[in-house]
């Protein structure tokens, strides 16, 4: 297969996993013991083979005939993921998108505690958000070691993205999970993970535009807007 | 290449073209003019091999010791995904990340306008969040035909997903973009795409799993969780 990065484990494949993690779970909870691999693919509209490949990845091997058994083989991924233990995270940028994923419980269940919060509006500072207080930047060199975080949340506006992560860089977080539109500069000791939610609308764009022929609607030529 | 899913396209390389676009886009704006595959591929840390076979999904080529004219390469990448023309999109659920949603203009420049919004709230109906009008949901399938709309947007909680897709799925609408964790239930002829932001949060935590050995700092054993 194939390698898109550099990285020893191919990213499309890992960024898979917890889609095959949230439909597993799923069957667990609803009682089912067992699962195959032609089952996932055709439940998640995948290749099985390609499904067969990323889940070997976290080591585990289905039997032919008999498959996976479903709790060994959600353990196998969340410990693949380190989802079983959990990273502390600070997260920077209280609006909108910030409060969404303070409040998402669902990434306490993938390992990542996001246990405070950062802004530099003095109307926010001090106060609370989902239980999590939030500080000004300048505190942030402080509290890192102090509590342990290793994660930084970036959901500023593009503008203030990058003196935020220099800000997280200092403060000796190794890992920066970036909801930003922008690309950030950083040192080679520090790991970056860019949540670009456009890369999803892609493919519904290309999935939808296939549906539909050129300028025919739903699509319309934009009235408002040029080439650039 | 081995491809993930039944699609014509290869979804890994559709998710890389917006990561493209952003990078060749503020080359731009710099006022350079022609690129190579090998900076593409430098810049964003992937293997250009790979750079080179996503770019020809666009249908442009470079040239040896040239490379893409870079407005050239912009625009074949927006008209490949679509993003040259314009959606008209509804987005349900007006919470924290509805509202971030609807506030973040880079969609706009990816073409999916989101034209209103609908929430149960009887707080929030009638009111207006970016300038975006918020309805109740029974009002969906009157004014999807009526303005021309093609896509939802799904930002209710997990419990409320299913019920909101359904009414989207009566109004007529064509492709739903679902950041609601659950997977929906579909008719063939409605796309779906599931931004999974659990899938982004994956490749740091294993990016950062193999910095850090077992069980020791930054990663602890959670007090609190046992294994499920």
């Amino acid at each position: 297969m194939r390698v898109a990065s550099r990285h020893p484990f191919p990213h499309p494949s890992i960024r898979r996993l917890p889609l095959y993690l949230r439909f597993l779970k799923q069957l667990r909870d609803a009682g089912s013991q067992k699962i195959s691999c032609t089952r996932i693919a055709r439940e998640l509209d995948l290749d099985s083979t390609q499904v067969r490949k990323d889940l070997a990845l976290t080591g585990i091997v289905g039997r032919p005939r008999i498959g996976y058994v479903l709790t060994d083989l959600v353990q196998a991924i969340e410990k693949f993921l380190g989802w079983d233990q959990r990273a502390l995270a600070f997260l920077a940028g209280v609006g909108n998108l910030g409060r969404a994923i303070i409040g998402y419980e669902d990434f306490r269940r993938c390992g990542l505690d996001i246990v405070a919060a950062f802004d530099i509006d003095a109307g926010k500072i001090g106060g609370e958000v989902f239980g999590r207080r939030v500080y000004h930047p300048a505190e942030m060199p402080a509290l890192t070691p102090k509590l342990g975080v290793s994660v930084g949340v970036i959901t500023v506006p593009a503008v203030a993205a990058q003196e935020v992560a220099d800000v997280m860089v200092k403060s000796g977080i190794s890992g920066i999970w970036n909801f930003s539109p922008i690309r950030l500069e950083l040192p080679p000791r520090v790991r970056v993970e860019n949540a670009l939610l456009t890369s999803s609308l892609a493919v519904l764009s290309v999935d939808l535009k296939r549906e539909s022929p050129e300028a025919a609607p739903p699509f319309q030529r934009p009235p408002a807007r040029r080439s650039r």
